[in-house]
């Protein structure tokens, strides 16, 4: 086993790709929500427990989340990992009114920008924006590029209940084909309209919830044509692909007895031939909470070997020993050299930001 | 590549375990449902659409799914089948009024037994019953076993949107421990408290809903303690576990992280310690869907051997490539011989049924 240290003597550089944070200031925004009218279930069952629970847990990541600096650098030291790619933590602007999703939107960016150029060889930024105003969203996302170097969007799954599939988000779509940084589609709990079994029984977070909710995001995108609208999309989803690549050949089957069939209004021939063809030209998987070779494995054979990068999830889920059987894979040493660095390397597009 | 034939001479006799059949009588039913008041959405989706589809593929599933003879036999002497464990599909009796749905459950076993003792070298069927009224249920499953040789219970996931977890229908749980008889847990279209989001754009179905709600239907019984309460309790899932398999790690990380937090009231410990461990003890599952070498060696690499069963999901996917393409998966004759047959002479205990 690899010692857990930073540096690539080992061969590779730990770089991970689904790392969270958020403004302190988001604290006081949520807390308003959760106090407000109606607050939507699944944050209240997601926000409602982190910001006013008392055990270990949920402190640890109440303080990791607000940290940019020696807190988090000291936990990447211990953990081995030499650089974080780090994006505004789930539901981000999403749960919030329009003029406040901006306002976040860009403080995030703006603290999140600022430590990216103070550590410029260890933290790399996702730029949040508010999907809610596509226009103003398609602006902020380019000025993060811009101004702080920003290599790819982060969107928090649903939108109030709605999706990127929808037509009043394309301005999101369009900025990130045009400025070709990717957008990773992070779990957020399910939307009212789905999530009532899975919470009576305590299934809405990342044990199931997160899963079913961005998983149907990402298809979605494919399914009704919108990644054939914006062919040069690149997503990227954690979780071992929510569960996608293991379904690919039930999906490829299902979508093409559908289509045949005319069952579906919304559900039309597609350019490429299969749903797995998307799958494999245009999402990049993670394995974000998923420290487990077998599972990995799959995915490098059935996705492709490019297309499938090392996450860590801090603070959610980041026990060394994680880091530690990765490192321990019986994997040829230019596949993990490729899982752990240069496919990420190649997505995010680090070259010139010390982590080649 | 082998051919096609029954008879076992290449080894191993075909058991296809996830196989539908629905009364003739249950089309007036279904349509009945279908025009009454506020029906189920995803029923008016599924049935909806099969009942009164012109296309090629509605009319084969209707038509076959009522015959017990011999267009059944014509097809599963084409395709290589020497046996078919065979329910009825889904909604089943699930959708119905409890009368209707007691007396559809009764005209059901009485058809599929009557076909079983015609053929019992072809056909095993699993007992239909009511959970709607859980006393009667258990009446009929045992009704079903006695008079029919019945050598499993379908239970065509939720039930009005409630689960099998809802002590109302323990005594279906009590009555497959006290006969020693697993319970299939069949897809159905998610209830309606959870499909909106799918059905707006067409995924409620096989394509992704089915996973969704079936995945969601077993989780439950592990994670509420059901499990715990029926120890001896054996569940069968198809389409390759709905996802579970690919999800273990995470479902055990998360558990364990949710219990430890005390988050939800309804997520207690367990007498195993991981979810993984009830998986790979209390369930079986079937590769109903997913003809797919890569799929089916990560589960029974994972999941264990004995716990994955060959199923032909007819007859909404019956090609005979896909037979012929698992009869050429790259595996021990000896794994082999367990996928396609003698798991599920165990699970189903068919001795003395001629399938030994």
């Amino acid at each position: 086993m690899t010692e857990l240290k930073t540096g690539g003597q080992h061969g590779y550089l730990r770089i991970a790709t689904e790392e969270a944070f958020m403004p302190e200031e988001a604290i006081d925004l949520y807390a308003e929500v959760l106090d407000g009218p109606d607050p939507d279930p699944g944050f209240v069952s997601l926000w409602g427990f982190y910001l006013r629970s008392t055990d270990e847990r949920s402190r640890f990541i109440r303080e990791s989340l607000i940290d940019l600096g020696a807190r988090r650098l000291a936990d990447m030291d211990a953990r081995g990992i030499d650089r974080q790619i780090i994006a505004l933590t789930a539901p981000g602007t999403q749960i919030l009114r329009t003029d406040k999703a901006v306002a976040l939107a860009r403080l995030a960016n703006d603290q999140l920008g600022e430590a990216c150029l103070a550590h410029p060889d260890r933290f790399t930024g996702m730029a949040a924006c508010a999907p809610q105003d596509g226009a103003e969203a398609a602006k902020e996302i380019e000025r993060a590029v811009h101004k702080y170097g920003m290599r790819a969007v982060i969107i928090n799954s649903h939108i109030n209940g709605e999706y990127l599939d929808n037509p009043k988000f394309y301005p999101v779509l369009e900025a990130a084909e045009a400025l070709d940084i990717p957008i990773y589609i992070h779990p957020n709990t399910p939307s009212r309209d789905m999530i009532r079994p899975m919470l009576d029984v305590g299934l809405d977070g990342a044990i199931f919830g997160f899963g079913v909710e961005t998983g149907m995001h990402a298809l979605r995108l494919i399914t009704t044509g919108t990644i054939d609208r914006f062919p040069k999309l690149q997503i990227i989803i954690g979780h071992m692909g929510e569960a996608l690549p293991y379904w690919m050949y039930r999906l490829d089957y299902m979508h093409r007895a559908g289509v045949k069939a005319g069952r579906y209004e919304a559900m039309k021939p597609l350019k490429k031939e299969k749903i797995s063809d998307y799958l494999r030209e245009n999402y990049t998987i993670t394995n974000s909470g998923m420290a487990w070779e077998a599972a990995i494995k799959f995915a490098q054979e059935n996705l492709g070997i490019d297309r499938v990068m090392y996450a860590m999830d801090y603070p959610y889920q980041c026990p060394a020993e994680e880091v530690a059987a990765l490192d321990a894979m019986h994997m040829s040493a230019a596949d993990k050299k490729k899982f752990f660095q240069t496919n990420a390397e190649r997505v995010f597009k680090l070259d010139g930001q010390g982590a080649g």
